[in-house]
């Protein structure tokens, strides 16, 4: 057997592995120069960097395996001293980084925002993540978006703004764009709420050292790669497909497993087309948005601070921090993300506002020290060929119970892979290495 | 000065013919082996019958105009004699044709859908088409879907199940999948949510006789229209740019007009990129779900039975019908629009089962002779290679206020132009043609 897989990041990668494992030939074709898709190594400083997926975290168990198979070792992302910084419209407050996701707020807030965390959590519980649709309250979740939901069930502006700029953190996108039932999905797929947002026990636990490219490239390095090869198109039929990149080269095969973000899945020419109802899939899954960026500084100047470089604030641009320094801290790195309707206004703006709108940001959070950084890195997802938007696809409301049962089921010879299709860990570098596998699965079963 | 325009659907048409006449040399590449786009001719039982857009209605003052002006003549959709059937749950009413949108039902539904529209309407008048993101509480309007709106004014089962029937009749999506924001700019886009579903008076008024699609091909008669041509990619800089199909051809110009669907045009290649805000557009603009039904008959016997061939019903398949016999009335003809979710469970369905399920809607309305049809004919919109839905993009939440500013100015020198982007009848041929001469004086000013 032959297989075609159509995108080196995680996920193609880990495809193309189970099935070589098994004996089937297959080649990857990537459009870009390099590997990893949605993970990419960068530097500020001198230090590695991760442009693009980051953190590994407690239950992510085929990760930590393919990181110790691969060779590499991973470290703890700095936790242990220092505390959180909560900033809500005027309200500043501090929590130990170990206790978990709720800020100390005045007691009515803290109140509202546990009942809240309550609340959704008891319904999260109750959705399947192999099958959201099947709730017995499908569609009523799935016909409000989550900002509904948060203003009916959140009475204080302070539990209100966590729950968004909990959201802008975990989806890429603005509470209002997603639909109630796909963040109980998510949150469900990747344990829950509190999961999602915690470093140590949670999904910003660990960190590759030297980078989580490195497991992309190691895994490739067995791998027949072709680089800079972005396909335009695939012919399939009951005999076979044939891939054909936009240079002319075709691939003939008995099978290809479409390793790309839906809506890059979609912009591909299929001959015969797709089935309406997939193809409106692909319309009907955009991507996130969100630009991560860097500061570095002579040390983590923080820490000293009693801070950990965490934080959570309602005003933006950089609503989310976290300390990336290198393992041995020999110097300080910042990492500041914008997302959702906040990196869309700062995307239009020019190199130099964006730069300082970032670094206000962190001289806010962080003090005057934070204004004068040795160097300064950002990366905008949505503005790659390749990607066109990170984290990963957004359901918004009505997509899950329309389109669900068709995400994940091949059309013909055609399968999918990818962190968007995964029933576990969705999202996740994990959810790709997972979905990876299972595609594998599904073509040699 | 040369201009390549893509689509020859009846926005492209209008602004090649603008141009041209301003003495730019225009060509127009059409995907298709015929002009028209989403207006398509067809035939039923040896009369013609509109596959795609149909209707001219009151206040599509430049449709009248260029009908005229092409030599076409009109006729009045059927609505004189006979009454219109709404079947809510149980409750069956019939409604005087004439007496417009809102339909006896008993007297608290009806005082509570008169309230509905009432307060929809109030909300609309204040949201300006031209901007609808500029509105005080644009956000608010943007957080939550059309159906959250819905279920929190209505108060009855049939005043919500009204709501919903229209939502689907009129956006070919359902009331969780739009944003409630969306839904009043697209009222206030076409006057109100009562000339959108009237017949007289309303949107639905008029018909071409021998299919909307002359227009379409007269419009094309004088210009340089490449069929069959399906455009690859736009490379573009200060210069000009270059257009290229699949097949190779390449076409140089100073501007390019970009007459296709959204979710459409995000699937060229654009060297260099769009931007990562115009890109991401792009995704969030998913194509409703549509497919047209038709039924011919030896005669229109539901005129006999006092009945005026129009149909909303909260039951589906086949949702909302019409009387689309000929002009002269000798043969009758019944349409059935089968839209959004109801459209995606009935694409999934056998050849067999989905014109059965058809018919056993006509039958429902329409009594045992709707059973016997002389021919039927069905066309889905979302199985269209180059139209991919219809009737056109729907506006999710937070995408009028996270994109609306972005979408109508040009990048560089790639122009949009189609019925999504019409500030006046908006998603109506009136819309397209109005875009279409819009964008060409973009180009000419």
């Amino acid at each position: 057997m032959k297989v075609v897989v159509i995108g080196a990041g995680l996920a193609g990668l880990c495809a193309a592995r189970d099935l070589q494992r098994a004996g089937v030939e297959v080649v990857v074709l990537e459009a870009r120069d390099r590997v990893g898709g949605r993970l990419e190594g960068g530097e500020i400083g001198g230090h590695p960097i991760e442009l693009g997926g980051t953190w590994v975290g407690e239950g992510h168990a085929r990760m930590y395996e393919l990181i110790e198979e691969l060779g590499l070792q991973i470290f703890r992302t700095w936790n242990d001293a220092g505390q959180v910084l909560i900033q809500l419209g005027d309200k500043r407050v501090l929590l130990d980084g170990t206790q978990g996701a709720i800020p100390r707020l005045n007691p009515i807030a803290l109140a509202d925002l546990a009942q809240g965390m309550a609340r959704f959590g008891s319904l999260a519980r109750g959705v399947d993540p192999a099958e959201p649709w099947s709730h017995p309250k499908a569609h009523h979740l799935d016909s409000q978006t989550f900002e509904t939901w948060v203003r009916r069930n959140l009475r204080t502006a302070a539990g209100r703004a966590y729950f968004r700029v909990a959201t802008e953190a975990i989806f890429a996108a603005d509470a209002a764009d997603i639909s109630l039932l796909h963040a109980l999905f998510y949150a469900t797929s990747n344990t829950d709420l509190e999961t999602l947002m915690a470093v140590d026990g949670g999904a910003q636990q660990d960190r590759v050292v030297g980078g989580s490219v490195l497991v992309a490239q190691r895994l490739a390095s067995g791998l027949e790669v072709r680089l800079s090869s972005p396909v335009a198109s695939i012919a399939h039929d009951d005999t076979g497909v044939t891939v054909t990149t936009r240079d002319g080269d075709a691939f003939a095969a008995d099978r290809v497993v479409v390793a790309l973000p839906p809506t890059l899945a979609g912009r591909l020419t299929y001959d015969p087309v797709l089935p309406a109802w997939r193809d409106q899939l692909t319309q009907v899954l955009p991507a996130g948005t969100v630009a991560k960026t860097f500061a570095a500084y002579p040390t983590p100047f923080w820490r000293e601070q009693g801070l950990n470089g965490q934080v959570a604030c309602d005003t933006g641009p950089v609503k989310v921090t976290f300390d990336v320094s290198p393992p041995d801290g020999e110097i300080g790195v910042l990492l500041g993300f914008v997302e959702g309707g906040e990196a869309r206004r700062w995307q239009r703006l020019s190199d130099s506002e964006r730069r300082q709108g970032v670094i206000d940001s962190f001289v806010r959070y962080f003090g005057p020290a934070a204004g004068d950084p040795t160097a300064y890195v950002e990366k905008d997802w949505s503005a790659e060929e390749f990607s066109r938007g990170c984290y990963g696809a957004y359901f918004a409301p009505g997509v899950w119970t329309g389109y669900g049962d068709v995400l994940r089921p091949p059309i013909g010879r055609i399968h999918w892979a990818g962190a968007e299709y995964a029933v576990e860990w969705n999202g996740y570098m994990e959810g790709a290495v997972r979905s990876g596998s299972a595609t594998a699965r599904e073509i040699l079963g």
